[in-house]
Parts: C-alpha cells; structure tokens; sequence
C-alpha cells in the first residue's frame, strides 16, 4: 500500500488549520517527503507518519516555505542518533546544497543532491516482493529552477492463476520463477515467467509543487493516479494567481483532465480561504475526482 | 497588563502536545519572544498572540531548537510587508549573526545584535503613562555564552488620592505633574509629584532558557514576580539533567524559593513525560507557587 499524508497544506504564511507545505508518502515502511515546510516534523508526529523512517526529501523549489522544516527534522534525527549508515536524501534544485547547510544542518547522514529535471532517486527492485520505483523531477513554471516530482513504481507482473494451475506451478516454483525467470514444471516442462503472469503498471503519483498551469505539468502526469497540484487560488484572483506563478483550484482540474488522472488533491492553499467550498466547485466543474487537500488527510493507493 | 503566553514548551523534541521552545510577552501591544523554536509563528496564530507585533526576540543560546522558528517568522512578517522603519530586533550571544544570517534572513527590518551580559534592549519612558521597561542578560550555565533575561519594568509612581483631594488635585493637574513635575494647585500653592505619589515598583519577569541549577540565576530573579526556568527532567533522571546541564523540576523550585519570587513556571520538559503530575509534586515541595507550562497557558500580571 502507498500511503500519501498531507503534512501541511498552506501556501506562504501558514494558519491555524494549516501547516507549511509537506506531502508525506508511506512505501513498504518508509517515508518520502516532498517539500518539508517549517514544523514538518511535528506533523509527522501529530498525523503518525515516523520521522525517523524518512529517508529523502523532495524539494520543489528555494523558498523558504517548501524548505525551512528540513533543519528542525534534521536536529531531531541527531538526537535520535541517526548514523551516516542511514543516509537522508536530500533533493532539490541548484541552490539547494548551500541553502541546506546555511541552516546549519552538518549531520554526517545528510546526503544533499541538486538535481534537474530526469530520475533522481530509486529504491527496491522489481520483480523481488515489491516493485520498487523511481522519482523523476520536471520542470514546472514558478520562477527560476522550480521543479515537481513524478513517483512511480516499476512496472512488474501478476501472475495469472488459472495459467499458473493448469501449469501446475506451485509453492516455491513461484520463487524460483521470480528469481530466475524460469523454472521447471510438472512433467519437466520448461515454463517462462511471461507464460504464467501478466503486466501490473506500477502506481504514479504526480507533485507539482508551485506551479502556474503548464504543458510540463500535464505531461509529466499523464496516467497518473495522484496528481498532487497547486492550487493557491480560486478563478476570482486570477490576477494575483497569474502575477505570482501559482495555479487557481480550477488550472489543477484543467491539468488533471487533460492529463487523464485518476484523482486530484488541489493543495498550496493561499490563508484568504478559511472555507474551501467554492475552490472545490471550481475544481469539480471542470475535473469531477478532486479534493481540497486538508491537514491530515491520507489517502491510500 | 502583561501577558505571557507559553508559546512552545518542549525540550529539544517536539511532541505532538508541545512545540518548541518559545515563551511570548505582551506589552502594551507589542510582542516580545523568548527564545523562538521552529513552528512558533503558527503558535503565535493559534494562541492568538500577534505576530505582526512581534518588536524583539531574545535568544537564550544557540541550539537549533530555541532559534529556527525565527526563519519562518521573519519570512511571514516579509510577505505581509514589514518595512524596515519597523525593525524587528533580534538579540542573543555571540555567533548569533552567523546563524541568524545562514537561514536566510536578509530582511530590511531584521536587526541582529550579539549581546552578552547587561541591559540588551529597553522600550517607553518612565512616568508617562507607561512604566517603560528594560531587559537585561545574564549568564546562566549551558555551554558556552548560555543567557537568560530579566525583563524588568522601570520604577514609576502612583497617585495617592487622599493627597491629591487634600491639595485639590484634579483634571489635567495630573498630566501637567506627569509632564512637568509639578503643578500650581488651588490656591497657587506649589505641589511636586513626590509630594502626592507614592513609588511602585515595576513588575519583574526572568527567563533562563535552558541550564543547570546555579547562583546566577538565583541572583538575576531576586524578588521578581515570574521565574519561568528549566526543568528538563524529575530528579529521577538526576544523571542526565547534569551531563546535559539542563535543570530538574525540583531544581527549577530551589532557585524559586531561593530568589523569592512570587512565582515559578517550569518549562522546557522533555518529551519523556507525558504526564507532569510528578513533575510538579516534585517542584511543590520545595516551592508551591509553582505550575508546569503547557503549550498555550496564558499568564497576567
């Protein structure tokens, strides 16, 4: 299961209900964070996504509401005492490395990369129980170097039962079919793993970060499952949206429709909106599986 | 009336029911921050403490947890226009600067002073209106250049109304007397206001941050109406309270009682306590007047 909780939903200045920018992502046991606003780490504690299994941050771009929290997480892995044997990713765009250590985050576990756009994290192996994956960063358009980031797991394989009876593949002739490609059957035939399985598409999961409506984005989430966007604004500050580089609740649903994803979780959500009401209906009209992303909120893929 | 709102009241990590560390101080509508852990300005939303307001912060010593909530703060107080006309002062030890300077923070209205022991800030005049107060550091025992302070309002007088009717005191006599010294009274009579005051002593607040048990303190809150003081841990972790010079609750009520303040808040409790009954029975049986702060208890003077 992929666990996606969304750690803090506000756009610049944060609010009562709603922290700093974080999306937490739970895969096989571990935690992915992209962007890490300030006060990320208490809550991965408050909505129990464990800090201490975070093992990379996605950063989308150098302002100070996407990255600040990286310096209280790190401080708080220390005291723990995390060891240089469990490295803590940290990703994002040129500038990134200088910003990271300007906040005084000199941890030997600390691992900072700038990247641009391309794959710029894998983890696990497909084929071998899980599926692994990969995250690939794309340009997205919010001033200079801003990146979104695209989850997505390998592609693997199911395997197909009823081709797999009257082939009499059983016990650990699955095991040895994962690990080897092939194995053999009843009788001393030969079987293949394509004989007896079928593809399985791996889940994607699409995080624009702050972004005004682009092809970029639309690309980079086309077939998605989960297409996380921007979406500081309603149509009614269509202005401020446009002068800023930020998305409007209805940009994201255009994205997603165009697209072709599964679901929208509209996030980046400018404190002008205490109610949320109408930026959902805005949404809805145009791209009907959305959601305003709220503190808290998990969804699971 | 001075107000103090405990703004973050957990040691070096966070909880879910405690944030780090950050007491607020309300002066005549200005805000004043001990110390200003990562996530304060959202306590500062949620406990309603204006962060607009927000004229100084003292910083008690550079540890991550009592200083990175100033990054967020400051870039908050940015968007919403802060000019440098309205300086935002930031004071704390030596190395203060650097660190200040390496989240970010190259703000207009951002003024950062390196102090050591003595008068660090002071605010309003004596005798019109307003008492005025100053805040002073002292040295307390946490690693190097460790401070506390001492926020002292300035001695001032009050009316004595028997006397001001005796000598016809009355209306605007009483600004002139403010203003001036004296006034010519009924009868042409030459009234100076010793004469139909009284003196009152300013209300006096002492924050350590964080330290062990020591003279220094007992000396810096002789007499004062609030000693808000360590008490990392009971005297069952007696051990640890003395590699990390940090204070016990007990500790923190020793110098309570020594100083002879009218009041002990006990603050900056480890996350090892969920529960603070022991903690506080501890501290009442040295001093009484004692409580454990909670994130959000709100205290007038």
């Amino acid at each position: 299961m992929i666990r996606i909780v969304f750690l803090g939903t506000s756009a610049s200045v944060p609010s009562v209900g709603r922290n700093l920018c974080s999306v937490g992502l739970r895969y096989e046991g571990d935690v992915y964070l992209f962007d890490c606003g300030e006060g990320t780490q208490r809550q991965m504690m408050k909505y129990r996504l464990s800090y201490a299994k975070t093992r990379a941050v996605f950063i989308s771009h150098l302002h100070a509401d996407h990255y600040l929290g990286v310096a209280g997480l790190c401080h708080t892995l220390h005291m723990i005492g995390r060891t240089k044997e469990d490295v803590l990713h940290v990703y994002g765009p040129r500038g990134t490395r200088r910003v990271i250590e300007g906040l005084g985050c000199n941890y030997e576990f600390l691992k900072v990369e700038e990247v641009g756009e391309g794959e710029v994290h894998k983890a696990g192996e497909p084929g071998r129980g899980s599926l692994g994956f990969s995250v690939r960063a794309f340009a997205v358009e919010h001033g200079r170097n801003a990146l979104g980031y695209i989850f997505e797991e390998n592609a693997g394989r199911n395997f197909d039962k009823p081709k797999c009876d009257a082939l009499g593949i059983k016990g650990l002739m699955f095991k040895e079919l994962e690990q080897k490609g092939e194995v053999k059957a009843a009788g001393g035939k030969k079987v293949k793993i394509a004989d007896v399985t079928v593809p399985k598409k791996g889940r994607k999961i699409v995080y624009t970060g702050d972004t005004r409506l682009c092809d970029g984005v639309v690309k980079a989430a086309e077939g998605a499952d989960l297409l996380i966007h921007d979406g500081t604004f309603g149509e009614e500050r269509r202005q401020e949206a446009d002068e800023r580089d930020h998305a409007t609740a209805g940009d994201a649903a255009k994205a997603a429709k165009k697209a072709k994803v599964k679901e929208l979780v509209v996030t980046h959500i400018s404190n002008r909106y205490e109610k949320t009401d109408a930026l959902l209906k805005e949404a809805r009209q145009v791209f009907a599986n959305t959601k305003i992303a709220q503190d808290g909120m998990e969804l699971d893929l």
